[in-house]
Parts: structure tokens; sequence; C-alpha cells
């Protein structure tokens, strides 16, 4: 019977296909000509860019394919078709396709690189970019937000991509649902590869956002799968899903410095996805829970150190009746099935409880309902070390059911939720480097059988459920490596994102107008070694990729250049090293500097062994500049007006200029303001930098023109370490006030006539919402 | 192909059908035998209720049936079997079906009188409540909220059943949500006769609640067709809609003091349902809308004059990032192919706009946000008197998109909204009493083909839509007389709500002992005539029906009774007209009283023509009492400790004593306290009532001891009309403060050494919520 029913539909099949259809292969070389190509265009039309660079192009492909012959644009040769400038791409129609494109070396005229409308009565369904790349195709400003891949209409799709490089403000990708056009869209995000997102300094920095909280109430049904994600460090949402019904499945997320977070919307399911950790880097999340009906399971979390917002599993405390775009409660969970290799802390409930805050914060920030009818079950969890707490509950658990759960803890005892966790003493089964099986579950503990569990039907490895009833990600250990870094499987096929790492090239100066000359023709990583003597260097020296600047110990460089430029001008990609030198200003001007517009992409600065003295500034980072990390280290610091100043992100979003600044062993004398300002304004219970670190230094005679009266300032910045410096004859009020509330510490330093470190419990700040 | 198909369809549907299994019919006639019956049920048994009044009884109702052979408990008579007394039922389980019950004299002990489910873990699904009855099921007390049908799981069904009289606080039905086992939940509440629900007096008195605030993020599916509902004068809302994707339809709401609100959640779909109204009546109402993606369609509203959030179609203005219990704003609703016919306003957007009250109430109560992104298309209306507006701005329609509305307006003009509101010459085709349908719609003008249009398959009487380009409610007009109100087609086949009417017999009292005892004896509707003469009366007279006592005008009852007891005790039922009647009290005991606890349901009081002196309370309505009307009218009060009292409703949560009080054309002389007083607190903008109106009235000589130094005292009270009284030489500070943003007015009053009438534009209230 199935057999000739087969047979029929094939017979279809092939009548379908072979319906008489002139089908064109158009090529193109310019834009004009693709317009008309594009215009012109009819089903199964093939339209091919010509191989070569096209520079400020703005397509819009616009047409009815079907869905056997779908239009497409394809590059005439994959990867041999550049997208540069102030290019994008929109899509408007049915079954079109674009495969094959490269976009770099520009940034896009609109708010979004790629688009799926063209304006709002032009909307894309059933349209498809596939096979392409986007790198680096970053707006000037960081301020300027835009979307490199923005989702409207439905059934569209992002297939096999290489995305990396988005430094300004806005997700990568964003699913946008205002209008019933675009609701149920069914979208898929599948088999994509997300390259590094550099940490961006605040918010709107997601790699991919499902809706808004605008949103939030709309089903939005659409599937990320079967993605590589990779060092995706823009914030703490990796994927920030705000509606309804999506799904994310049997993605990779690798070294990735954030969480899923279910931030917005309800009934999302997270099954079978990896989240990959160092076993050191406190930043790398796992899955963050707010509000009604997720379903968490088959996920696999392995060496995984984040804790609080980002622990493996957040379950967040909901505001009571919250606003629309603030903390409903979390209900209704379901967190099954998942496996937990050598995690600090696996699960964290009441995770952002701030009930202590409520002299600061109005009524409507308070996190005080704690998720119910919450079902956590067969999960297991193996520690190499026993933990404390496999449970930590910022607010109670009280609402969460806990059963069958399995708990390798190294015999160290825990709370056991009513006999929900239980102990036990498990194998690792090695099956690849990350991904180690915690086996030998005793016989007697079978999976929990909860309401609609049985709609769990596959494992980690997609293997079925049926008639099984081991618990955890993985159903048997007779399993093979599932290959999940392989690179090969995931983003365009003609693609690396592997860079060759050729040996640094060490360029030996002399004479001070060779300085410049040489550093322009140096290489990304390269060495410039300055000879010892003085350089009298009258402009700023460019630094725009990844350099050292070194001498033995007596090379000075001495900036006799204009008021308020600077020595040293960190311009985007500008990373430089400066070791042993002797850097001299005129007073007027500054040591370093990033620019104070454009700058595209970070910078970073280290400084170590090296003096400075008699600048206006030591650093000025202008707003909308960021460098990842700023180091002095064993330097000294002498005679200058202002400091290290990193004070102009002063719009209270969150936002900030560096995300590490570490001052070790250096030596300030007579820096009479801003000797380090460091801010971050805005309240925004998520974000979890900067870093600052001020150990083991000298600060002598600073501040005297402070009009604050404090000597560091780091207003705002979540982690605050100074230890172990000797603070001596500086007239300020306070040598810091340190954020109570938050990561701020000091240790071991000594206070001679310098006034006080004080401690502010809460500190009031801007609403950003 | 086809063929065979079926064939081997029906061949394995028989076998399934020919299983053997043994079927019982199980006939029980106490509890314990039903509760055996029960537990030793199977799939297929019948357990037969024998008939009779089953008192105090609590059926639980647990097992499995399947869906072939459900398990049933049936009356052995259809409605020959009465549950009384303390009673309920629950249904946990699979497949179980009750019929032919008559639920009466009594209330439940629990917080339902019919649960889907046993307890937490013990939930009903594909169960049913079929072809029963509940009227009057009421908790002693108001405030002692229940429910009549309480939904759980998924997939049961409320069908053919008539309800009525529910008075105390609580929708008569409601679907649950909380937990995932209720959602997605496909119940089905159809064909039913939703009888009179009298007036409550305050919220929490819808007829049907779809979930709640706290689960509107969950999609319900819940379908609520085919049902009557008559005199549904609970509250604002008849049907409020809280969870996503219900569905409405093909309803009859005929004379209902309430709307359809979409109050919270989004999604719904309102089609082919008749609102009917009588052409006067101001409170029945029609589609209330809040939230998102709403589609109403198919439409009919006859003669409805419901104004503000009783209009056809209320369209209200959101808060910004609403708290999830307040108001969302409405986006992506679609209005089209709805009919109205002689409404006064059937159109009105930005419903509940209180922009001016920002300096009483907090931000996040200010309703500012307007409808973006919705569509009001190919409507039709029809006004025999043309209208000032067609649309209604209470904030401005800039979000809306209006295309192909047709509008009769007999001429008059209106705004157009870019053409999309079209003038016309209609002509009504009567198909009934209640449905005119407009003809002649311009050939010219065809449906406006809007996104996702082709989904409105059907019209209002399901023929198709499909070819047609017709606007307005039907298609075409060649239709027959769909009976939307014959009964019979809802509600238990066995029980008609139609009451017999008798004409009224009088019972003549000539003596004071006499005057109970005929009361008591009397039926419904009765009037006792009492000679002329003094009658002194030492206990309470009880009124417990609806009665008239009158006299020539002589007759005198002298009350002796012992302080703080009434004359005569209005009791639950008890609705007395007092006419020609004289009053005397012994200054410390009172005329009128409810009873203090255990008004289960309504009273009422009408006293004309008569005397009323020496008492200490006039009338004295205590908390939890409720009247929907109570008039004073060519009556004489005089010396009196208290008035008119209805003033115990503190609790502010919108809760009031009675709906209309009307003082007409009385003389109230030295009343020295609470001469009128009538309360109803907390803020709640959908809460219409109550009503005072004081109309041609002398006031002398009042007030002396009022505390509060105001001689009427109506705080809350939403409508007041005071007009064409004197007040003269009452000591008070005001004779009344106006509630200016409320329908509080007054005209035409004689104020002589009596303080004076103010108007407060703002009233500082309780927020209910």
């Amino acid at each position: 019977m199935k057999k000739i029913l087969s047979i029929i539909c094939l017979f279809f099949l092939f009548s379908a296909c072979n319906e008489t259809k002139s089908i064109s292969t158009i090529k193109v070389s310019t834009i004009e000509e693709l317009n008309k190509a594009i215009n012109e265009s009819t089903p199964g039309d093939n339209i091919v860019l010509a191989n070569g660079i096209w520079k400020d192009v703005e397509i819009k492909f616009t047409g009815k394919g079907t869905k056997d012959n779908p239009i497409t644009i394809k590059a005439e040769t994959e990867g041999k078709v550049f997208i540069e400038g102030v290019s994008n791409l929109a899509f408007g129609g049915e079954y079109l396709e674009v495969s094959g494109l490269h976009f770099r070396n520009g940034y896009s005229p609109s708010e979004n690189v790629i688009a799926f409308r063209i304006d709002e009565n032009t909307i894309a369904n059933n349209c498809k970019v596939t096979n392409c790349v986007i790198v680096d195709f970053n707006k000037l400003q960081r301020d300027d937000d835009d979307l490199w891949v923005q989702f409207y209409g439905r059934y569209n799709e992002l297939s096999n991509c290489y995305l990396a490089g988005k430094t300004n403000g806005g997700p990568t990708v964003r699913v946008d649902l205002k209008g019933v056009q675009s609701i149920k869209n069914y979208h898929k995000i599948i088999n994509n590869h997300f390259g590094p997102r550099p940490r961006k300094g605040g918010a709107r920095g997601e790699t991919i956002q499902l809706g808004s909280s605008f949103t939030s109430m709309s089903p939005s049904n659409t599937t990320i799968a079967n993605n590589l994600f990779e060092e995706c460090n823009g914030e703490v949402e990796i994927i920030s899903s705000k509606t309804n019904f999506n799904e994310i499945r049997n993605n990779v997320f690798y070294k990735s410095e954030g969480s899923v977070v279910t931030r917005h919307g309800n009934y999302v399911t997270i099954d079978g996805n990896y989240f990959i950790g160092d076993g050191v880097n406190e930043q790398y999340g796992g899955i963050r829970i707010i509000n009604t009906g997720h379903w968490v399971t088959n996920n696999y979390f392995f060496n995984l150190k984040g804790k609080s917002f980002r622990s493996p599993l957040a379950v967040m405390n909901g505001i009571p009746k919250s606003p629309l775009n603030r903390y409903n409660q979390v209900t209704d969970v379901v967190v099954a099935y998942n496996t937990y290799v050598n995690c600090s802390a696996p699960w964290q409930f009441g995770v952002g409880q701030n009930i202590a805050q409520a002299d600061v914060l109005p009524k409507s920030e308070i996190r005080s309902a704690r998720a119910i009818r919450t079902t956590v079950a067969n999960n297991v969890v193996y520690n190499e070390k026993g933990l404390e707490h496999i449970v930590i509950e910022n607010d109670k658990a009280d609402g969460v059911t806990f059963k069958n759960n399995i708990v390798d803890n190294q015999g160290v005892n825990f709370k056991d939720f009513d006999g929900g966790i239980i102990p036990a003493s498990l194998e690792l089964k090695k099956i690849a480097d990350n991904i180690l099986i915690p086996t030998g579950v005793p016989n007697d503990v079978e999976a929990y059988h909860g309401f609609d569990f049985n709609t769990i039907e596959r494992d980690l490895f997609g293997n079925s459920r049926k008639d099984s009833k081991t618990i955890g990600a993985v159903v048997g250990v007779d399993v093979v490596d599932p290959a999940i870094l392989d690179t090969s499987k995931y983003g365009a096929s003609w693609f690396s994102s592997e860079i060759e790492t050729t040996a640094p090239v060490t360029h030996t100066v002399t004479k001070a107008e060779e300085l410049q000359t040489k550093i322009a023709a140096a290489n990304n990583g390269d060495i410039i070694a300055v000879a010892d003597g003085v350089y009298e260097i009258s402009k700023s020296l460019v630094i725009n990729k990844t350099l050292t600047i070194q001498s033995e110990g007596t090379a000075q460089l001495v900036f006799s250049g204009a008021s308020d430029t600077p020595l040293f001008s960190l311009q985007p990609k500008g990373k430089l090293t400066v070791h042993k030198m002797i850097l001299k200003g005129n007073a007027s001007n500054y040591a370093f500097a990033s620019l104070k517009e454009n700058m595209s992409n970070h910078f970073g600065l280290e400084v170590i062994d090296s003096e400075i003295s008699n600048f206006n500034y030591v650093l000025r980072v202008y707003k909308q500049s960021y460098s990842e990390e700023i180091t002095f280290k064993n330097t000294s610091i002498a005679d200058c007006e202002n400091g290290i100043e990193l004070s102009e992100e002063t719009n209270d979003r969150g936002d900030y200029n560096t995300e590490y600044l570490t001052i070790d062993n250096c030596d300030f004398n007579n820096v009479k303001q801003n000797v380090v300002d460091y801010y971050r304004g805005g309240y925004d219970e998520s974000t979890i930098g900067g870093n600052l670190l001020v150990s083991n230094n000298t600060f002598t005679n600073c501040g005297a023109k402070e009009k604050n009266k404090r000597l560091l300032n780091h207003n705002g910045i979540v982690n605050v370490n100074i230890t172990k410096n000797t603070f001596k004859n500086n007239p300020v009020e306070f040598v810091s006030i340190l954020w109570g509330a938050k990561n701020n510490v000091e240790s071991d330093n000594t206070l001679v006539n310098s006034g006080q470190i004080k401690t502010e419990e809460n500190l009031v700040m801007t609403l950003m919402y």
C-alpha cells in the first residue's frame, strides 16, 4: 500500500518538475545590470554577480519566485564577490535566495546590512541568505546601532553563513515581529558559524535577538539550530529570546561570554545544546531563565565557571506584576535531562533578587517573586571537586520541585530538596575533548515521568528516549564523537575563519623620521625596536594594527605635537604594546588617545616597564572608543595634568570604554586630576563589567586639582579591586568610594595623609529602562 | 483510491467498536453508593442518580473512561435530580461526563460548584458537564467569592447548560491556566444559556473569565461558541478574556449590561457574534479591545446605546510598558466585516485615556499609548439618525488604518479618515425583530484585502466569503431568520427559564398579629393591604419575597422592637414596596435594614407616599448586602438620628450596596446625620456605578451631627445628579462634594443657610490593583 502511494507521489513530483519553464542565468557586473535583472526576473532565474568588488551597492532584491523555482542571486564564484563600502541588501517578495557573497570593508547606510524587507509594505517571505560571510562590517561609531541581519515576514532563512567582528551597538541578528506579517514566522537560523563578537562594553551586543519586549506577547516560532557560537562575547546575552514558542536546538556555545536568555516571552524550547567553557573564565554562561513555560532539556554544560547571572542554569526572580520591559516571574518551567560536568554553580535560583535594594530602587524594580511550578528532574551533575551547594538559592527555591536528579559531588554533602537530588558515585567517559559523559547512574534511579515528559523524545545525540529510563542528557554510553567543533559543519562552505599566524618581524628604528613610516609599513603583530636615544616627535604616530614598540630601556620619545594631540593615536584595530620606553610631553599634549570619532573597531593598550611624564593626559579615551584591555605595569607616571581618563560614556546607558583596566606596580607622582577615571553609568542589573585592578602601586602627591576630591574614580564599575597600594600625601578626601552591593573590594593598602577608602552599599544610579 | 482508503478506515473503526466490553448501568440512591460506583467504574459505565433531592453531597468523580467509552453520571430522569444544600462536583480523570442535574437551593462548600479537578494532582481531561442547570446556587455572603464552573486541564466541556442568578463575587465560569496541565486546553463552552446574572455592585461579576493576568502569557485556545447570554449584568465584563488564542464565536449577547473584553492576553478571535440592545439602556456594551493581535470579524451590533467603555467597539489606550495586570497597548488588531445598526457610538478609540489625571495617579496608571498597526476595514454602519462622529477619538486614532468602510449617516457629515469611511445611502432589510441588514452598498466599493484577510472564510451566517467582495457581516441578502433568541437552541433540553406569571393576590390585614403571618403566607408578588388604624409591632417583619405593603394612607405601624432592630427586615430576595404607610419607631430602632450577614441574594426597597419618623435609622444596609434599586418617593422623613445609610463597603475594592438610589420629591426634616450616605471606594476605571438621583426634595434642619460636615455623602459614586432640591437651615459646610472627572452634576438647587455644593475634579482614591 505504502509503496503504491510513494510511486504516485513520485509521479506527481516528476510531473511538477517537468513543467516547462524557461529558466535564465543572467550574469551582471554593475548595480544597474543587477537592478535590471532583478526587475525582469521570473521564477527560476539565476542572477550571477561577476567576481570582484562591488562597492557602495544597495541591493533591493524584489520578486516572486516559487517553492520549486526560486529566484536566486549568486556569486560567480563563491567567496569571490565582495560587497564593500556603504552597501546593504534587502529582500522583498517570495522565494528569493542570495548566496556566496562576502561583506567586508564597509558598513550599511541603513539600520541593517541584510533586511528581509524593502519597506513596511514590501516584506520578504520564504527568502534565504545562505553561504555568505559578513566580517567587521561595522558602522563608524559604536553608538550608531545597526543589525547585520534583520528578519521580517515569515519563513525566511539565514543558513550556512559566517558572521564575525561586530563592534557597534545592536544585535548581530534580530528577528523583528512588529506587525502581523511577521508573527508565527517559523524563520530558520541554522548551520551558521557565529565567529567572535568582541566585548562591546555595555548593552546591545547580543548575537541574536528574537523580538523585543514590545512584541513579547507575540508567537515567533523561530528556530535557531545547529549553529556554532564561538567567542560571542558582545554582552551578557548571546541569544536574547523575547518572544514565544522559539526553539533553540543543537547549537554549540563555545567559549562565549554570555548566556542564552529567555529575556521576554514564554514557552521557549532549549534542547540539545552544548555549552563549553575552559574551566577558568567566569564569563562563559549557560541558560538564564525568566518568564513562563520554558523547557530546558538534553543540554550539556562543560567546564563552566560562571556564577549568578552567568551560571549554567540561572533562574531569575521576577518583579511582581512586572512592567512589560522588566522581569516577569518564572512559572511552569521544566529543566530535565541535562548534564553538567565540572561547573562551579550548576543551578542558581532567585538570581537577581534585590530585595535589599528597596531603598534605592522603585518598587517596580524589586525582584522578589520566586520561581513557581518549576520542575528540575532527571539531570546529572558531575563535579570533579565537590561543591558546597549544588543549588545556590539567592532566594528560596521553594517553588521548585526536584525529582530524580543524580549528583556526584565527591562525597561532599549538599541540600537534597526532599530527596530530589541524589548523591551517587559516577565515572566520566570521554567522548571528545570537551565531551565527558558521566556514567554509572545507579540502576534504581529511573527517570521521573513529569507532565508531558513523553514529548522529550530524543537525547542530546538524537537517540530515542523511548523505552529508556536513563537520566541525564545522553541515553547509553556507546556514542561517537559528535565533532561539535568541526568548523566545516558550520558557516559558508568556501570560507575559513582560521587566520594563518606568521612570525612577527622586528623593524629597527634609529631616527625619528623612520618611526611613522616603519609603523605604517609593519604588518599586524610586528615589533618596532627603537634604538637607544632621544627622538623628537612632532606629529601623532598612527596605530591601526597590532604592534609592539620597545627599546632596551632608554629610548626616549619626546613629543612636541600640538596641544590636545597624542603621541600615539590609537585608531580602530590599533593594539599597541609599549615596552621599556620613555615618553615625554610638552605639558599640553597627550601620551595616548583614541580617535574622537569613527572608532569603528576596538583599540588596545599595554604599557610595561616604561616612564611617562609631562603630558596633559597620559591616556584619553573618547566617547564610543573601546578597548577590551588597557594595562599599565611597572611604569612610572609623573608630572601630568591628567592621568588615565575613561569617563566620557556619560549617557548612562550602561556603556563604558574598557572591559579590563589594570594598573599594577606603577608609580604615580604629581598627577593633578583624573588620576584614574573610569566610568559606567546607568542601572542595569545584568551588566557585569567593567573591571578595575589597582595593585601594588604607589600614588604620591596626586589629585590636587581633583574637583570631587576622589583620587580613584570608578563610579558604576562593577568589579573593582584596590590592593597592596601605598597612597602618600595625596590631598583628596577619598582614595576611593567602593560600591558595596557589587564586587568592589580593597585590601592591604597603606594610606598616609591621603583621605580614606569608603564603601557605599547602594549607589544611586539612573534607571536605564 | 480514496474509496479504498475510506473502506479500510471504516473497517478499523468497526473493529474498534466491536471490542468486547462489559458495560454496566449502575443506579445509585445515596452518596455512599455513588462513591462506590465511581470507585468501581470502568470505561463505558453509566452511573444513574436516582430521582430526588441529593442534599449536602460532595461528588468527586474520578476515573478513566475512553473516547468511545466514557464513564457517565446521569440523572435517572433529566431534571428530576436536584443537588441541594452544601454540595459540589469535581472531576478528576479522563472521559467523564455528567448530565441532567439541577443545582439549586444551596451553595458550594469549596471555591467552586463544579471543578474540572479534584486537587492539584488529579486533574480532568476530556471531561464534560452537559444538560445541567445551576440556579441561585450562591454563597451566603457576597464577598465569599466562588465560581460555578472552574476549568482546569485540557479538552473539557460545558455544554447545553443553563446557569443563572449568581450574586456573590467571582465569575460564573472561569478557565484556570495555572500550570502546564491547563494550557493549550481547547476547552469548549458551547450551546449554553447564560441566564440573568444580576448586577453585583462592583467588580468580580463576570459571566466567563478566561485565565487571569498572571497567566496572560499562556495559550488557552478556549472556544466559547453558540451560547446565549441574556441579561448578564454582573459587571462591565461579560466575557473577560485574559489569555491567548481564544475563540469567541456565534454567541448572542442579548440585553446584557457589559462587554466582551480582551482584558489581558492576545490573539483572540471574536467572530460572528450578535450584540443586541434595546435602543435605550446605555449599559449594554459590545467589544472592548486591549492588547495585541485580536481579530473582530463578522459581528452584528444592533440598537446599542453604550458609549466609552461600553461602546460597540471600544479600543482602549494602553499604559506604556504596562505592568502585567494593567493595560498593554493595542497593536495589530483587525476589525473587519462587522455590521453596526443604530448604535450611538459605534467606534471609539483611545478609550480610558486619562492623561489629565497624571497629578492624582501614578505614572503606571496613565493610559497614553494609542492603538497602533490596527486596521478597520469592510465594515458597514447604518444610523437611522445621523451621528456627529462615526469614530469617537478619546485620543487620536492615528495608528489606525480605515479602509473601505461604508456608513449611512443620513447625510450628516463626518471625519472620513483618508477616505477610509465612505458615506452611502443604504436600505435596511429586516430578517427578524433584532436583525436588520443594511443593503445597497454601492457596487464600486469592494472589500479591502488586508494581510491574511483570506482567512476570514465565512460570514455571520456561515456563508462562504470565497469569491465575494461584499463588505459588512453578511454576504448576500437572501438569508433566513437565524432565530437567535429561540431558547430551545441553548441550555438544558429539559429546562425552561420562563417563569409563569400569576396574578398577585391581595391579603387584607386588620390586626397587628396577622401581619407577619400573612406576609409569611403570601406568594411572591402578592399585596398586603393594611386596613386603616394603628398597629403596634414589637418584632421585625421578615421580608424574603417580592411584596407590596400598602394602605389607604392612614395605616400606621408603630414599632417598639429592640434597639438596632428593623421594623422591616429585608432578607435575601426580599423586594419590598411600601405604599401609603405611616411608620414610627422608638428612636432607637430602624425602619428598614438588611441582614447583617448571609445576604445570599439581593433585596429591594421602594417607599412611596409614606411617612417615616422617630427611627435611629431610616434604612441601614449592611456590608455585603445589595439591592439593584432603592427608591424613596413622595415620602416624608422626620426626626431620625440617621437617614439612608449605604456606606459599609469600606474595603475599597470597588463594591457598593445599590446600583440605583433614587430620592425624589421627599421631605427630610431633622435627620441628624447620614442623611444620605452612599459609598464606593477604590480606583477602578471600568466600574460605571452607582447612580444617585436626588431630585425635587426638601431638606430642612438636617445634618446637625454630621461629622464630616456634608449633608449628602456619595464618595466614589460615579453618577450623581442633584437637581431641583431645596436645602434650608442645614448646619453643614457642604451639601455635596461632586466628582468632576466622573458624571457628577447638580442643577436648579436652592440653598438657604446650608453650606455649598462643591466640585472636585479628581478624587484621590485607593488603587484597587
